[in-house]
């Protein structure tokens, strides 16, 4: 059979799928599958490599890491689907990828909480409004936090040291959409290398760094749920992030303040200040 | 970012790759999944179900289960990276897919031996010729030869009531190209259907069968190793293989003979016969 007629037959093959919607993501799927191994004229022995990389990648993944997830980010894939389903709202915080350390739940606690009890580090005051575009605020929005320490490493990876939990928190915001809370300022970070994906960055001579950020996810009824990162404005790495999910928009000031400077959580020590307001989109206006 | 822009920031980032054929099959990857993830408009559900679906086939694979080859099989790939590397050489037998079970080295067995000592059913001779495109026999050419069961089921789906190896023989031809070994006649069979691949064609309508067929690996020196099966004619399936992998020029009789035929494993019940004649491509004359 010749290669597209071989295609042709794949594709004939899901005449029968009853999900309209499944049948024409593998209809293309096959399509887009066979043009690629048509335009490397993929020989056998890269077949093999491919199946082995792939098999490995599944294996490597357990409750705590998602090899599949890093592969996907690693192949922009991850930033193209949160930027396809990213639909214009140009007065919203911009979304970006998930990662793959949302493995965990994040302990709820109350505003003001330290949400890194068990890491060293510059202390850290986050605090900020949850707003519509109409720059309302959203009270009682729920807000899901979660970052690496000052040395790189989200409590998932050093099991050891950290309580599970930490350097996460779940919040909601005050009757003013307002919310606080304490932490360490994050540091850049490598994602993990000791498995498939760690081999392709190797191979291409890429480096596997994340510019320092802390992860959101903020949601509030009648709104649409909110995916993002606030990047440290100069961290390094922001140029080159390993997973493409930089946007100008999430970067922001993390200022360093001396003692005694007045913050929401009472710290008395010098600290860092990070305002972070984010705004909602309203869905109630749009088509189902 | 753009996903135009965004796609060329993934192939951007594989430009220090050291090896140019990574490279380029890497940049024509990105391109392609990038393209097909954008005219589908994958939503993030859908993008969560993939990698799910993904790492849960990582996870089936062990020493005798490769569910990756079988989701290559059954979307066509191996068939088409088979065709692709099947350089034109029409005097040598068609090649066809490997298939994912050639996970356990076949027992060495001496000509005429039973492949198949723990199977039950139809008895089945099995004899030919390797030979080189002029017709000569290729004499000591090597012979792996594996096959399912009359109840359609490889040794290593049933470590129960088979010894691994059964249903398995590596031969060598004699100095005249010549072999022949006794099994039983296999029967179609199902691929395994208990893994993500199962769900796969469940949700598709697609019957997970292939037509009966014996796998071969045969080689020798100085000619190109020859992947392929032989199908059992009149087998059910031969029209909608699982894995797109018949050709009709791998269609042979399985003719039965009365008690007492003349065969060449010397048995004096009745047996199925089967001529399988093999030719091989002499490598010496191809450029390298
Ligand atoms: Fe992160
Ligand atoms: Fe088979």
């Amino acid at each position: 059979m010749r290669p597209d007629s071989l295609a042709q037959a794949v594709v004939d093959s899901f005449a029968d799928t009853e999900n309209p919607r499944l049948k024409h993501v593998l209809e293309s799927l096959t399509r887009h599958l066979h043009d690629f191994v048509v335009d490397v004229n993929l020989s056998l022995e890269e077949w093999e490599t491919a199946i082995d990389f792939l098999t490995r990648t599944g294996q490597k993944c357990d409750d705590v890491r998602q090899e599949f997830i890093l592969l996907s980010d690693v192949l922009g894939v991850s930033m193209l689907v949160e930027t396809l389903n990213d639909i214009e709202t140009p007065e919203a915080t911009d979304s970006t990828v998930l990662g793959p350390f949302h493995m965990i739940d994040s302990p709820r606690r109350a505003l003001g909480e330290n949400i890194s009890p068990d890491s060293s580090g510059q202390k850290c005051v986050v605090h900020g409004t949850i707003r519509d575009e109409q720059g309302v605020p959203v009270p009682s929005a729920v807000i899901d936090v979660w970052q690496a320490d000052a040395e790189g490493f989200y409590d998932v990876q050093q099991p050891e040291s950290q309580q599970q939990g930490n350097g996460r928190g779940l919040f909601t915001a005050d009757e003013n959409g307002r919310f606080h809370f304490q932490s360490v300022v994050p540091s850049h970070y490598p994602i993990p290398t000791d498995g498939p994906v760690g081999e392709l960055l190797a191979a291409t001579g890429r480096h596997a760094y994340r510019p320092a950020h802390i992860h959101f996810i903020v949601g509030a009824p009648g709104f649409r749920e909110l995916t993002t990162h606030i990047f440290v404005e100069h961290s390094r790495y922001l140029g080159s992030d390993a997973v493409f999910a930089v946007k100008s928009s999430l970067v922001r000031d993390f200022t360093p303040r001396p003692a005694g400077t007045d913050n929401p959580c009472g710290l008395v020590e010098p600290f860092v200040e990070a305002q972070i307001d984010i705004t909602l989109h309203d869905e109630s206006g749009d088509d189902t």
